[in-house]
């Protein structure tokens, strides 16, 4: 029997207290070279279309095993991306596949027989192993007594990052910023209802900034917008992605870990037409790119949740966590977790199994 | 509709003829760097297992793009791999999954749209691929009047092997040489029903080898067995792995054809236990192991098809094209044409799209 497990599955399964006890195991694993993940490999090529010459098929692919969770999991997404215009801006862009929908899944294999388990939909645990990460280096890295945290931007992935914080320390106090009024208002109004937590909107990155005692920046900024100066003493700062703080503030840390150092990408079987290749650079060629920054000389989450690599040591010092690169591992053991609660509670379409099987191999 | 095609329905659907001619289009493609493919990443992982501490899970993984035929194709398989005694000598083998049974698909996706259109069982149609693989080779390089073959190994892909010779040479007479009596003599019954052409089982190497104008080894050896002493002047070469023939015998050709130069493997996420690792290098570590070989001096089939690397200028001299390494665009390719015939046929079970679509993406 083949589990299809969809988001809203998921989002009915899946606690983020869960979650980030399932990564702990995990970066476990990760630190002590016991669990393996891939990198992405991209397939990405022009389309010939004479509608959108900028249009392109990208099927994603990634992959990881957790011994300790006794699985192994593949996820892929297949987008036709384009360049829109948004005002002068072309921004990239993921077109639905069929009937204004997408299409991303998690496979979840057993690693005792090699069959396969289960068919995840990957939007919501997606957001939940991220939201996860970042909380489960606050829990090590964020000072005992912080109860208060600004954070920078008011989209999807930002809800986890919140819930995930208020898992990990007693959360009192959240100031939210984002460039649009209206979004920042509305996002603080449906956390607040969410996590019973006040939460503020407040006006600029400043505010947002000021007594606080974590950091967090969950926008899709592809460029540096958080300065040094705003990095107080004592404070953690938590990054969804590794283009969000400016280089000076990377040197403010006292302490920062990353989430992984292995090759992002297998650039060998990524075809760009001139012109998307001239956006991508517009949007890529900025100092953190994956490839020309020495992301070796940071210690990993794995090695922090080891004790390998030592957190925060003092009340005073700047603590920082990048969640620089997607790592597949945390599908299989995130989605290992899923798949339990979804027999428990019996939830999902049932596959026949016989189906997938076949009485050769090559 | 997802259509899912069993072995079954791709043995119905699938010729010969069609698999050289989607092939054909793919190298043309592969040669002049319009279609993408990248390196197998294989994620293995050793099993704590008490009543066997030599299983490990092997999930292996690879894809490829092809724009000539508006598709993306990403192949997996899952296994329980071990090595049991068979007499003196432990080989590796993949367990059943379940039900006596293995798992291996290639999920086929739109280029255009980015849908998923196919999941395939890739057993048959992994054997076509290769097959019709040293068929167009052998289009190009064996001598036209080409009409006796000599074949090494009676197994599952030597059937392939001479179907696709048969599509690009009137081949009359065929020669079959295996270790096994048996295997060698029910071989030669069964191809001479399947082809209307007289094969010979004979008793040793050099009469296989002897007065044939192609060479195909198709065995599993891991060691090489054909001397360069074996190829007489004017034949053609044809090898289904890159550890069959000697040294001396790659020097022995004028022409070389590979099927292409590029990473085997991702290295980074495989665990081996040592016992296990042991047992792989002993089967590994001959000359012919990717990594230590340069793969990069040998031209490729794809030049070859394009023209880019001239192929046979005479009649006396020894041609070879080696099976170097497997190419996942293939499955791209071929799995185009097998969904475009069972299309047509109204083959395979349709699965509803819907639950493999989510509303949102990360």
């Amino acid at each position: 029997m083949v589990l299809m497990l969809s988001n809203s599955d998921v989002d009915q399964l899946l606690t983020m207290k869960d979650t980030i006890a399932a990564l702990d195991v995990l970066y476990g694993e990760l630190g002590r070279a016991e669990a393996v993940t891939f990198p992405r490999q991209d397939l990405h090529v022009p389309l010939a279309n004479e509608q959108d010459d900028l249009a392109a098929h990208y099927l994603k692919t990634m992959g990881g095993a957790s011994p300790a969770f006794k699985v192994a999991a593949l996820r892929f997404s297949s987008d036709v991306c384009t360049w829109p215009l948004f005002g002068n801006l072309r921004r990239r862009v993921k077109l639905p596949v069929q009937n204004g929908k997408w299409l991303g899944l998690i496979l979840l294999f057993s690693s005792i027989t090699g069959e396969l388990l289960a068919i995840i939909q990957d939007g919501y645990l997606s957001r939940m192993r991220v939201g996860g990460t970042n909380g489960l280096a606050a829990r090590h890295l964020a000072r005992k007594d912080a109860a208060r945290v600004g954070i920078f931007g008011s989209g999807w992935q930002a809800v986890t990052q919140l819930t995930a914080l208020a898992e990990v320390r007693d959360i009192r106090h959240i100031k939210v910023f984002s460039p649009n009024r209206e979004n920042r208002e509305k996002f603080a109004k449906d956390m607040e209802a969410l996590l019973k937590i006040p939460v503020q909107p407040v006006d600029s990155p400043n505010d947002a900034a000021e007594d606080v005692d974590i950091i967090v920046t969950a926008t899709n900024s592809r460029q540096p917008f958080l300065p040094a100066r705003l990095l107080s003493e004592g404070v953690h700062l938590s990054c969804l992605q590794r283009s969000e703080i400016e280089m000076e503030a990377y040197r403010r840390c006292d302490v920062l870990f990353i989430n992984l150092n292995s090759p992002e990408h297998n650039y060998t079987s990524t075809l760009f037409s001139k012109r998307e290749k001239e956006l991508n650079m517009e949007v890529r060629d900025h100092p953190w790119t994956y490839d020309k920054f020495d992301w070796s000389v940071y210690p990993t989450l794995g090695q922090l949740v080891n004790g390998i690599v030592p957190g925060r040591i003092g009340d005073d010092q700047v603590t920082a966590f990048i969640n620089n690169i997607g790592v597949a591992a945390q599908f299989a053991a995130v989605g290992a977790k899923v798949y339990e609660l979804a027999k428990i509670k019996g939830l999902g379409q049932k596959l026949d199994s016989e189906m997938f099987l076949e009485d050769v191999h090559p």
